[in-house]
């Protein structure tokens, strides 16, 4: 058991991975501050994300490993890593190479806005609905 | 079973709740594009941040809803909140009341960057290494 000040307060990565082995990454455009998207890594994608610089995940859906953009080309160069205080999330600031970080063909995955103030069922308001590329040429069916 | 086009093209917001029943939520300074803290709602957080515009979480450790800064007074004014494609994370752009979001007396979760390039157990460096607010006295020990 690691103490919670070597975890806080330490100058090592121990990351705290979830029950099925992941911690959050949480992708943001190193020059807009644009939250691009949130996706999962396993301890392989962790650490070739920190040797290579550029994004991998682990996709939760397919069980595997992916490097960001090799079906489609829309690479992350990561600029800068962070871990959080508890080490179960990383942030990466990246240089998204391409039209867009989002599988539907968009720019970011968080192109619908929630209004606040509403209660009951919400209702969303897109806030960028054009798609910047066809996610049907971009990706291959499996 | 709610149809995929529906998550990802409707206008309709439909949390997926993991197993646990949470959602994955980001919180960044709406000014700055900071990333402050990665949390979770359950759904009625999620309905409370909606209809208030001030930021509820659930803490898994603790198993109980929060309304972000009730112990500091740290609170979270929601500028504007965005949902993803596949419904399953939100991202909260807030102003950040005090000093600071962390628990640890930081502004930021994330005041650590882990340098690129590396292989094997990785160094960090801090970032973010004073801080912002004393915890002891911010929080209550429960």
């Amino acid at each position: 058991m690691v103490a919670t000040s070597e975890i806080e307060e330490g100058l090592t990565l121990l990351p705290k991975f979830d029950a099925d082995g992941l911690v959050t990454a949480v992708a943001t455009d190193a020059a807009t501050g644009e939250l691009l998207m949130v996706a999962h890594m396993n301890e392989e994608a962790l650490a070739k994300t920190i040797a290579s610089g550029e994004a991998h995940y682990f996709s939760r859906s397919r069980r595997k490993l992916w490097r960001k953009g090799e079906e489609s080309g829309h690479t992350q160069r990561v600029i800068e890593m962070r871990v959080d205080c508890d080490q179960d999330a990383v942030w990466l600031r990246v240089e998204q190479k391409g039209p867009g970080a989002c599988h539907t063909g968009r720019k970011s995955c968080f192109y619908r806005a929630v209004p606040l103030g509403q209660t009951g069922e919400a209702a969303l308001e897109f806030r960028e609905a054009d798609k910047a590329f066809d996610p049907a040429s971009a990706y291959r069916k499996d």
